[in-house]
């Protein structure tokens, strides 16, 4: 092991050389207009597999899917094996003018690597592959058997993913899953995040007539759409209090107050949260009185209107609107149900309709699940310890916000198998953002940790990972 | 008179003709890209005023506005001076499939002539200079001195009118106001406005951010702006009471007791308009309790969201939402302060603001102020008069929920000159809606009125009118 740590710091420029290749390929998946750039990426990452020491590395697809990149070093027998998950889709560039460099050129400034993708999430492939060279091109050998998977649809919802688990369940089975795609909450801080909230998206239709009227004529005694979506949607407001949903909360999970305790004791910078973000100086935080950011982010249910039409401003007539649209998103915490949550909102939203206008509440899309487990057990110490070791700073378990919808069924297909989310992000990474950028500090300390870890999971059985 | 009346009845096929030809000319002036069209409308207006007997007819402009008709016929000393206003242009056709016939081609059926413009408001070109030529083409003479201007602009707002107005106000100055752009609100049933609401359009902007924020990450904590939009004009909401916004009734002149009865005794029907507009069977109307759809479309406030939006369900991303936009239409009734009324819901919808969020209330373009007129005096009684034995049947006097906005400014510009509005259309006319019609039998009852209208004014004299 510290003849591969030590290939880590001298091989540090190849390893950045081999990211600042993946990221000038724009292998945006959101527009459809790339797949070119896709198949390039998972081409690179095929061969960048091959070249760190991985075997049987190749191109797959599943179905019409865009392609994944496969590879594998199974000569560890009776060693655990580990299931190493990344993707090499990226998001596109809106507001290119803010970009301070080239999104598509990986730049070095303060202490950050900057592209589209640097830290979502080819910084994770770089990371992967860093750590399986340093053992590979040192002692040979790896302490731990690996099946590494990189997606090329993440940034559109993982659409196939879920198919590619069971077409390919056989030769995927692993003991110990690992994902380099959350974030550490302050720099040098390293995090494993051991829950994830889900997310339901509902539409709602208001309609109120076939036809739009003349506002002269209907204005004031036609039921307009438009002004009954508001009071529908209006009544969402929780002010500092709870979504007056009923019934929504009844089965959320407390947090312990272990958690709680754990919780209150993280770092939190909540002036440079608004400062980043812009919000408005009259604005208070949206919060349940007497919670803080993350115990509400990441274990309470939330709502957001993320989408609403009714008539364009540019296309305004006066009229009297007789439909009207919105999507809510639902962020979903354990112990929620999808369903039922779906079905409590549309109850709710339907009830009382404003002058008795057709509500219609339908799901827009699959539900995710939201995902927890419990942050004990051999694999979590293997990796706190590594992350202690690799950090030089106490690890903490903390929960997410949002949602990576696979990482609860493919512990299934693996019967139980423990997930270990590592962060490549912090607060500054901006993903999906102008001025994307991985620290390079914490990208060393992660490549370090993940050599650690593997150590550390070859010292155990794979019956004894869980 | 009668000589004139004769006249009409052998010539109205002639008269339909010259409509026909106004009709053929997509005069659409909402797009800015039928200018040469506007330009052959007013040409042939211009054309159409020639050969009915008026002189010095001529295209002018002032400024850079479209193109405006005028023709005058001013040999009859002694006598008031009829100024006669309608509008060549029209809107466009949207929902191109749903008309039955030909847009652009006159087109009789049932009993009504079907085009865009037939109605609105190029049949009122043809009725006035009708009821000219069944003079001019008898008689040689008409009762009355006549100055007739036909606007190209109505239907973007008559942006230029008040200057063209201002402009040539020595050449325009009359003595009586006759404007065909009104409804009969049944067929058959003669009908003269005398009040039209005002309309004053407010933009909402509600803004809690710089910069949207991944709804995993922020939902629940952050002041989400799209849904903070929807509490605030939720509260709108009047269910069946009065609009919640403080004092915004103080100025609201009550109907009379003699307008209630008159009103209330007039025909509606409301299972019509429900199936016209197909109002969804659960919904009710939007109505005041203890009024009817007359009382409170002429002459109650009313507040219509036009338009809304939070981004697109199309582009949607699950992101809580730093701004939302919307237009919030409000009619205006004697005897309201647009002024006042704008402070009065900028007030009310930035109190209490959810989270604190930015609430901005911003005037959308000029307000347009009601009108209402005493529909006594001997001009209106040479009105009721000539519509009575025009139509065979007792006209009434009647409200209008929409906006005429030069009345009012023009009967000043005139020192109180009475106007009458004359209806042209009915209830199924469909003015910028598909299949736009006149009702012909409604047409030529006008074009009497109008002929017997012109006998009766020239009884009196200018000092006589108001």
């Amino acid at each position: 092991m510290e003849k591969a740590l030590d290939w880590l710091g001298r091989h540090h420029e190849d390893i950045v050389r081999g990211l600042a290749d993946l990221v000038a390929i724009p292998s945006i998946s959101t527009d459809g207009e790339h797949r070119t750039e896709i198949d390039r990426t998972a081409a690179l990452t095929v061969d960048q597999m091959r070249a760190a020491g991985l075997n049987n590395a190749e191109v797959l697809r599943v179905g019409g899917s865009l392609p994944y990149a496969y590879g594998e070093w199974l000569d560890a027998p009776g060693k655990p094996t580990v299931f190493l998950y990344a993707h090499h889709d990226v998001q596109p560039i809106n507001f290119v003018e803010q970009w301070k460099s080239d999104p598509w050129k990986l730049t070095r400034r303060d202490g950050r690597l900057y592209a589209r993708g640097a830290a979502d999430d080819k910084g994770a492939i770089s990371a992967f592959l860093g750590a399986i060279a340093a053992y590979r091109q040192t002692v040979g050998s790896l302490p731990v058997n690996i099946k590494m998977v990189v997606e090329g649809e993440e940034e559109v919802g993982s659409k196939n993913l879920m198919k590619f688990f069971d077409t390919h369940r056989d030769r995927i089975k692993s003991d110990v899953i690992v994902v380099c795609d959350t974030e550490n909450i302050e720099v040098g801080l390293p995090c494993i995040t051991y829950s994830l909230r889900g997310v339901m998206t509902a539409q709602v239709d208001v309609t109120s007539a076939k036809i739009p009227v003349h506002s002269g004529m209907g204005g004031g005694a036609l039921p307009d759409a438009a002004l009954a979506l508001n009071a529908v949607l209006g009544k969402l407001y929780w002010a500092d209090g709870k979504l007056p949903i009923p019934g929504y909360y009844d089965s959320v999970r407390p947090m312990t107050d272990k958690e709680t305790a754990a919780t209150r004791k993280l770092p939190f910078d909540e002036a440079a949260l608004r400062r980043d973000i812009g919000i408005v100086p009259t604005a208070k935080m949206a919060m349940e009185a007497g919670l803080n950011e993350y115990e509400q982010t990441w274990r309470r249910p939330a709502v957001t209107v993320i989408a609403q039409e009714a008539s364009s401003i540019k296309g305004a007539s006066n009229q009297v609107l007789p439909k009207a649209t919105a999507l809510v998103s639902c962020r979903l915490v354990p112990d929620q149900d999808p369903q039922q949550a779906f079905e409590q909102l549309a109850a709710f939203l339907t009830a009382d309709a404003p002058w008795g206008v057709e509500v219609k509440v339908t799901p827009h899309g699959p539900p995710v699940t939201w995902w927890m487990t419990d942050p004990n057990g051999p694999a979590f110490e293997a990796a706190l310890g590594a992350m202690r070791a690799g950090f030089g700073r106490d690890p903490v378990a903390i929960g997410c916000g949002g949602s990576i919808g696979f990482v609860g069924p493919l512990s299934e297909l693996f019967g139980g198998a423990p997930a270990l989310l590592m962060g490549i992000e912090d607060p500054a990474s901006n993903a999906h953002a102008p001025n994307e950028s991985l620290h390079e500090g914490d990208f060393k300390k992660l490549m370090a940790s993940l050599v650690r870890l593997f150590d550390g999971l070859g010292k155990l059985t794979p019956e004894r990972v869980k």
